[in-house]
């Protein structure tokens, strides 16, 4: 199983060690740190109990677009209710989903900051949120327990896969390098158009983002739609 | 709920604070402690992230026996095999018997020392022992880590168990007039930018039909691609 957990601005140390160490139970090994605070640091070791060597071959970036960027499937764990919907899967449909396609390609699961959790900006990354069903009135679980919970699952869900029968012959799916260059694309030619103005610029972008991330896109898919967009420039007389 | 949480002879101070805050989130509230090495202690309290009431409630024994005398159900955690079959329940099964027999009466879930576990005279004090499935070559899960799992089966079982409440507002979903209406648009609009030819028209839409259909779109969705379409069309000198 390769499943990438990718934490994000992780504030304490510790919680990148207790964090391998729970990956490292369940039978995670690829982790991904997104601007840590501190790292490498003895907390992370000291937490760690064991798991050195998820620690010793955690990969560092300075983005989130650079630690997802050659994912199939990426999955947001979010405490908090946004204003824009977003695709919900239960912390075991976000198991199962991430195991099956982690068969073939990369697939990640992304954790926020501690305190502040993801940012919209980061949510719109994602092509599904995820919740751990805690109470309402203390809803805040520590960040390496959330990820023992999220790795608990996916063991779960790898004991309970059995080799599939059917197999449907299917296009390479879209990797996330490939939907910022379609987002990127779709942004400048809405622009150009005046569809999209400066106040409404964002909240625009998110709900397309929100969109075309559901619908899980192969690459054939997106080399259509920006074929469409370049054909729109080609109409107000772009040279591209 | 009602479900007792004992920890048994827990070494270090902070695994009972992150223990009291795994219990809050998912709805537990009653600790139990047997021979703490040291309690009350601040890492206790840094720990617990603002579950201080569960550690200010929670009640010190000298023994299991005094932790458990009232309790008509008790479940071990238990991370070694034994020389002792004992009845085997998973953590989900374990969960779903503890809040069943929680509405009536007292029941326990125990958690060992830190490295050794439970002795084998405690483990016989249970009526089942329930096993987290880690991985064979690294089982070890941290002391709240463990908590946490265990309280996230008995959320969901709690939740599964009571009438749903909760309703997420969602927009309405385009029917399939919304869709025809958009489909139309865009064939139109694309014919006119000579992005379809008459060679590829039918294999193409049929493809944008697949990819839009796969995304279940609302009708808001459906009227900004259709806002897009009819930018498109300004651009080109229609006027709709």
């Amino acid at each position: 199983m390769s499943i990438r957990i990718v934490l994000v601005e992780t504030t304490h140390p510790g919680n990148i060690g207790a964090t391998a160490r729970a990956m490292k139970t369940m039978g995670l090994a690829e982790l991904v740190l997104v601007a840590p605070k501190f790292f490498p640091h003895a907390d992370a070791t000291a937490m760690a109990a064991g798991a050195d060597d998820i620690l010793s071959t955690a990969r560092v970036c300075e983005s989130l677009d650079e630690a997802i960027a050659d994912c199939i499937l990426v999955i947001a764990t979010s405490a908090r209710s946004r204003s824009l919907p977003w695709p919900m899967l239960t912390p075991k449909e976000s198991a199962e989903r991430l195991v099956m396609d982690a068969k073939e390609k990369n697939v990640a699961l992304v954790f926020g900051q501690e305190k502040a959790g993801l940012t919209n900006e980061q949510l719109a990354r994602c092509h599904y949120h995820t919740q751990i069903p805690s109470v309402a009135s203390f809803s805040s679980l520590n960040l390496a327990a959330s990820v023992q919970v999220m790795a608990y699952e996916m063991r779960l869900a790898q004991l309970q896969d059995a080799p599939k029968s059917e197999v449907i012959e299917e296009e390479p799916l879209a990797i996330q390098e490939d939907m910022q260059g379609f987002y990127l694309h779709l942004q400048e030619t809405l622009l150009a158009m005046e569809f999209l103005r400066s106040a409404n610029r964002d909240s625009m972008m998110l709900r397309i983002r929100r969109l075309f991330n559901r619908a899980q896109m192969d690459k054939t898919e997106v080399n259509i739609l920006r074929g469409i967009l370049s054909a729109v420039q080609r109409t107000m007389g772009y040279n591209k």
